[in-house]
């Protein structure tokens, strides 16, 4: 169980960087070197300011985010091309924090998805025991793998637009794979070495187009706009010792309706990535939504579906929470 | 029926731009005039020489084929972004082909799929009246989308490589739709608006696993590496008069495995981009498979599929012809 105030913490993009007792203090220098063994320990985002898009990066939740963009224009807007930038790009993020100017004025910034441009969005169905039980199905055998557009992806606190297409709109916390670089065909026991870091995201889900419509494809009840707010970091995998050991939740105007920890999940992040490298070439930013814990709408008794109002958040101990209005 | 003559006629790169009658002039001027009522009429492809890419175009199937990216550098490399550019992108080929330099020595050059990085890979299944009779399924009552990959895409020279994965590789022709301006519940009486033009795919499908495993969802089938080869071009839809009368075809080690045409559309250009507004929004260079006519290898008495070392030819009439080696 999560406690209210562990709740409270995590909630929205401040809370999530920038504790209240953590003042932002232009040129702040943080204490880093280069040469730290938790130098890769890294919260990557993505803003936009006056128009302008780029990339920021925090040593920790609670530490200023520095303009990652600003101090090297090079590094550009996309975080698809910065993690393909490899161990250059991690060099010029330690170099930002290093440097210690450019702290990003968060009161001036919108926070965007932490990626919007993957080559990829994999999503790996019925991947929690708990969530298999509550539905009376049995556990998978292997990984289903279904998929989300791009158009899908929006901010960490945007607004999920209820479309009219749908009255079954429902939530699904996930805990999100980012990979790292290209690889085909991955052992499991390399998997590791293919991850870039990790996020959050809401499977925003149309449960009658996904379960009833479309020949039982569930691309359509799964992909429409908005269905897939991200963030509000990418969080390096330095900095989760065990991701298979994390409490993920979702609240619906407050109210709890997915608890759950990844320690469930039927195939964990190495056996997943083995198993897709199988048939895709996998990419620098492709990102693996991981499945959902039990406590989804469509799954309660009677039938509970969100509505034109209804505020959620979802969550990833460790990583953040992402909050989202449905208009 | 296609007599042997157009098939072979439409067969490769060469014979779909240069015939042999035609000899490829160095600095050849062709009778243009930007105010041509016909000036939107034109192919593009995109090429590789000396590890360098970018966008070629030329009017017709038999004219020499204008450097766009020699001509005009800002134009680069990727088709996604040259539709996206518009009206502007427009006048650059034409401007282009009027100043008749730059022509590409096609001997020197590697033809690549004409897009590689759509924002989208939509497909419509089931989408042929006589393909759902064969299969003794009812005609559906709306389109079923499913998805591919960009990893899919291959150029329409290269080698479909037969995964270890699967033992039922299948053949399917399709006539694919590019969308040209972004929109969102595009009316089917604006639909043609929405179009760019139109290009040719190999839909490759490993039956076993679309069929048989992931829970039956398509995409793991569908999305395999290489299994979308494309191209030889796109024709702008000012070059096809009635995108629902075009004959298409697929060849197998030179055996004509299907013959069909576009009249049998269950769902046509418009219907089918009217209903996958309603949903997504639809981006430039999106691309829509909108589904193969009779004669795929799995509803053959008995199956039949793919081996190493099959040549398989797709094409579609008025656009070309793809032939891609299974490896």
């Amino acid at each position: 169980m999560l406690s209210r105030q562990t709740l409270r913490a995590s909630r929205g993009f401040a809370a999530c960087f920038v504790s209240p007792q953590t003042p932002v203090l232009k040129n702040q220098r943080v204490p880093f070197s280069l040469s730290s063994k938790r130098s890769s320990a890294m919260r990557f985002i993505r803003y936009e300011t006056s128009g302008r898009q780029g990339l920021g990066v925090a040593l920790k939740e609670d530490d200023s985010i520095f303009d990652l963009t600003s101090f090297d224009p090079s590094v550009g807007a996309s975080m698809q091309a910065f993690i393909a930038g490899g161990e250059d790009s991690v060099l010029k993020a330690k170099k930002a924090i290093e440097n210690g100017k450019n702290v990003l004025p968060q009161d001036q910034v919108r926070i965007l998805a932490p990626i919007s441009d993957p080559g990829k969005i994999l999503c790996v169905g019925m991947n929690y025991r708990d969530h298999c039980e509550e539905q009376n199905i049995p556990v998978p055998k292997e990984p289903v793998i279904f998929s989300k557009f791009n158009n899908s992806i929006i901010g960490p606190n945007d607004s999920i637009k209820y479309p009219d297409e749908t009255e079954e709109l429902d939530w699904e916390v996930e805990f999100v794979i980012i990979i790292g670089k290209e690889g085909k065909n991955i052992q499991e026991s390399k998997a590791m070495e293919y991850v870039f870091g990790y996020t959050v995201a809401h499977d925003v889900s149309a449960r009658d187009w996904q379960l009833q419509r479309n020949g039982n494809q569930f691309l359509i009840g799964k992909s429409m706009d908005t269905f897939c707010p991200l963030g509000p970091a990418i969080v390096t995998k330095e900095n989760i010792k065990d991701p298979h050991n994390l409490k993920l939740w979702t609240l619906v105007n407050g109210v709890t309706k997915q608890e759950g920890n990844t320690s469930e999940m039927v195939f964990k992040t190495e056996a997943v990535i083995a198993f897709i490298s199988r048939f895709f070439t996998l990419q620098p930013g492709d990102i693996i939504l991981t499945g959902t814990p039990p406590g989804v709408g469509v799954f309660q008794n009677p039938p509970e579906f969100l509505k034109r109002g209804d505020v959620v958040e979802v969550g990833v101990e460790g990583i953040g929470s992402i909050t989202n209005k449905i208009e």
